[in-house]
């Protein structure tokens, strides 16, 4: 299809980001546009200007015959505290204190948008940590872990509390839940993570870090590494979490459940 | 932030695709880029022939005073043949063969890109069903609810077997899983879904229809309609599925453990 640069711009836009952080090479979008390539690199310049005064991302771009370009989605100071400044407000409506100090966050979790931004903050973070795959805990990690996976463009591996037969053969380790000190199993299909990765961990929550340390020892036991990890909100604990270098979106400072009264502020990620 | 046209273009093309089924005021775009509302009309036409050329969706463009442009994603025949023939020939690798017929799903389920894919199949397909909420059964059709109600701007409520104190007060109804003929518990926390919202059920897999019958009957306890269903995958079964109405991507025709074969074609998305 023939477009003139106008229509180029649209297209390539849409179709790069499509496909973070995936090399492209330049003879696709010539190819595609029955363009030369000089005015391919031109186009690419004007969306790589605009990425870049928006904060929304930058384009790299290899030289040379196999040249290319790559699209790395990420998220500016400003955009990350207006998403978190947003968050920490809709954190803090009493609505959400339930029985036991425990918050509702399903509100949060079901907000397909919301998520987006969340995903997009944490794929910006850590955009350059090289990660071949994302690690979540079913349930509520999920849409965040797929949020974050998508821009980063790697697969993503759900551990569960429960062994399912349609997972075939799996890998199941013993931890010890941090805050109420009991044994539970965790377990993840064999199939379901590569050996030798780099494993970004992402969660909706921890308290004392039972279940994160606990999906540390797994990556392990999949000979991987641990690229890094990220919770949408951590809580305030007595003791030390059982983690340490995870970044954090929100932080959960105070639950006063007889004065209907929850605090909630920025997490870690900015003095990290 | 000033830009000329082809700056324009790369941004509002971002602009709309992070925010898809959402009505933006001309306003917005002409106080975002100081121009004037005649050429924001011209910039969001090139933007419409673009998407309708490529078969990503239409603008929808309100006249007046109130004017504003909504994006509503789709994707065409040619789109859809193309990712459901590469999902039935990824279906029919005979590795995903487990003990008792059941098939390996993880590596579909857990690519986000093939994920997203899917995701705008769906929304394509409901686009116009005025759909205010995605719902799905925890675990393995949340990435896809997810994926749907992205595009659809829509939040998701999980329904889950087991009743989570995070969550609540709930609401259970007992179903019968229809293969297994065994009753069983599905429950939805009481404010994760609005009454008398229009509601999508998406899934990954039917066989008998049990789980997702008891997810309309939950529907129905609140208050609200079904929009439609979209299952990923079905698999024939003996007797007529307990509903009707549904949309499959694909259908499982065969299963040959013995033979390490598997049958997999389109579902029967094209004859809706």
């Amino acid at each position: 299809m023939k477009f003139r640069r106008s229509g180029r711009l649209v297209d390539m836009t849409h179709y790069l980001m499509e496909h973070p952080h995936r090399q492209v090479p330049l003879t696709y979008f010539s190819e595609r546009y029955q363009s030369a390539k000089s005015s391919i690199s031109e186009d690419l310049s004007i969306i790589k200007d605009v990425f870049e005064s928006r904060g929304v991302g930058r384009l790299e771009t290899a030289a040379g015959a196999s040249g290319g370009v790559v699209f790395i989605p990420s998220a500016d100071e400003e955009y990350t505290k207006e998403v978190l400044g947003g968050l920490c407000s809709r954190l803090e409506d009493p609505d959400r204190l339930l029985p036991g100090g425990y918050l509702y966050m399903m509100d949060i979790i079901g907000d397909p948008a919301l998520v987006k931004e969340i995903g997009r903050i944490f794929a910006s973070h850590y955009r350059d940590a090289k990660v071949d795959a994302v690690m979540t805990m079913a349930t509520k990690g999920i849409p965040l872990a797929y949020a974050v996976a998508g821009y980063l463009n790697v697969p993503v591996s759900i551990v569960r509390h429960e062994h399912r037969i349609t997972e075939g053969s799996i890998v199941s380790i013993n931890y010890v839940s941090g805050s109420k000190k009991r044994i539970q199993t965790m377990s993840l299909a064999r199939r379901s993570l590569k050996p030798e990765s780099n494993v970004l961990i992402i969660d909706d929550f921890m308290k004392a870090g039972g279940t994160i340390r606990g999906m540390t020892d797994l990556v392990r036991e999949f000979q991987s590494t641990v690229a890094g990890i990220g919770v949408l909100t951590e809580a305030t604990h007595e003791e030390e979490p059982l983690v340490d270098d995870y970044v954090s979106l929100t932080r959960l400072s105070g639950v006063d459940e007889r004065g209907s009264r929850i605090k909630v502020v920025t997490g870690n990620i900015f003095d990290r």
